[in-house]
């Protein structure tokens, strides 16, 4: 292989990605400088944040400029390394991947990805990478749900929302999901053990939580913004914890998102909003994975990946989490696992 | 003294407090029953709160009902007494004294008001009282001022938001104060040791915050609401917090009261945004009074109170706290200290 493939932004997109708004060149693959490896790209991590990073929002990393390849996280296999650290056929997280067939990377970006014996590759790219990382750090250390709580999460059938509402199942809080279709709810209190799931698209989602929440609501784990956001919002105990961690009903709106009508409900019922972006946790990841690791070890923690095939097929791939047509983390393969 | 006075709330005011919205009563005083202790109050507070607790807007305590004593904190002196706890002549805080010039409590709902050389009662009343203990917690358990931090108080001369400030800058931050008027500005900058003060009445407070605030706010203690909190909110740094307090601006506007323009500046910038009522924290009293104590003794701590005398003046006084007409804690003197 002496050429790479990688979707570059052309247009911030207005609405839905359009395929327009981004472009896949192939050029030649560049020679390895002192210290660097050349990864070949396996799995591609498809989040909502793609969509902030291809708009010029105000946002917390920098937009993806015009002409750069897309931002994305990935793991993959060192095909040619001029680093002592990295040696050809190590599975590892290049740092940022891009959307890109390969990655050039300093080895001292690039991180190993552990080999553990039932555990597939996979599981590093959702449950135990950040995915997880974000619901346990929002969940367990933001949200703080509390024996006999009542936790609310948005997205709940999605790769965040299912682990952390089982992670507030763990500490014994009463946990109602919000999601989108009959099979994702049923899935919710199926086999993952949610007290209660809302289908927001053929339920009013404020009178079924007047009726699952019928003591209110203490945490809020919120993924989905908008009215969905606010029908939770406006049901909040005193005390309640809001852990804003995404509002994807917005993303694709343009513009400034509304937030909850009644913010003056945050004094008046003494509630902690907080938002939180897990790149600010990763230091401190061990701390969650030494729970969800033998959670996911034993099969205690539920998970599932949504595969999409092939590097061209990026565009409509992310669109997917838009309109809520996959089933668990959403990721891209490459090229196949070693 | 066979008789008492006291405001019955008889309306809901639309916008401002009107004179008919409450009306004075007079009334034999009732007998005591075993363990009750009649105070002939000295000190009513009158607090931005009180707004709140005229309406029926959903709010942190029941609001007061119609026909019923409006609702008070206050400071007074034992006249008669049926429990061995207290004697005539004893300083009391009755509870919530309620505006009224006596109030019958209950010995258990009674606390004494300690005797302290060179402080005076009114200290007891602000700094050392709910309004020192709102800006103590708010100030230092939720906004955690760090050295070389930037904060912004809104309301800044106000009694809270006076000592907020102050606190602020004993931890080493960086404080601009938002307040209405010059005389006010230059009490902050000059006296209490502001870095900084904005005239909100003169001044365009987002231009003013450009200039005063360059590397953005980490901190904002937020009294007032509306268009002030909004210029605030949106210079807001990542992992800033947000104290919420109240929101002064809204309280007469009737209503559902605007939050900040972009919500999502939380998650982006990962604030926290936290509401808080003091009566949450006055188990806890003695953490803050620890710092404020020995603070108002050596004089290092600067507090004001402005008194208006007389009961029947209590719906003119308090809608000073509306127009800014004040000039520190404000304060109705209802009878003479002892």
């Amino acid at each position: 292989m002496t050429t790479l493939k990688r979707w570059v932004l052309k247009h911030r997109p207005q609405g839905e990605i359009a395929p327009g708004d981004l472009e896949l060149v192939e050029e030649p693959i560049a020679d390895l400088a002192d210290g660097e490896v050349l990864v070949r790209n396996v799995y591609l991590s498809l989040d909502p944040t793609n969509r902030i990073w291809m708009s010029d929002q105000d946002q917390y990393l920098p937009p993806v400029q015009i002409g750069e390849t897309m931002r994305g996280g990935g793991i993959g296999v060192v095909e040619r390394s001029r680093s002592d650290s990295f040696k050809q056929g190590d599975v590892v997280n290049p740092g940022l991947a891009g959307w890109s067939t390969h990655t050039i990377a300093a080895a001292g970006a690039v991180s190993p990805v552990p080999a553990i014996p039932g555990v597939p590759l996979t599981a590093f790219m959702s449950v135990l990478g950040a995915t997880g990382l974000t619901a346990w750090f929002g969940m367990i250390d933001i949200g703080k749900p509390q024996a006999g709580e009542t936790v609310v999460v948005s997205a709940a059938a999605g790769a965040v929302g299912s682990i952390a509402g089982q992670l507030a199942k763990l500490r014994g809080a009463r946990v109602i999901g919000i999601a989108g279709g009959k099979a994702k709810c049923d899935w919710l209190t199926g086999e993952l053990g949610f007290d209660g799931a809302i289908d927001y698209k053929s339920e009013n989602v404020g009178a079924a939580l007047d009726r699952l929440c019928p003591n209110g609501i203490d945490v809020n784990f919120e993924n989905v913004g908008g009215e969905i956001m606010d029908a939770v919002f406006s049901r909040m105990n005193n005390f309640g914890r809001m852990v804003l961690c995404g509002m994807i009903s917005t993303y694709n709106a343009g513009g400034i998102p509304a937030g909850p009508t009644d913010f003056s409900r945050i004094l008046m019922h003494r509630l902690t909003v907080k938002g939180f972006i897990i790149i600010d946790y990763l230091p401190r990841a061990s701390e969650a994975l030494a729970e969800l690791g033998p959670l996911v070890a034993s099969g205690a923690l539920k998970w599932k990946v949504h595969v999409e095939d092939g590097l061209e097929n990026a565009v409509a791939a992310v669109g997917r989490l838009f309109t809520g047509d996959h089933d668990g983390k959403l990721l891209l393969r490459i090229s196949p696992e070693p």
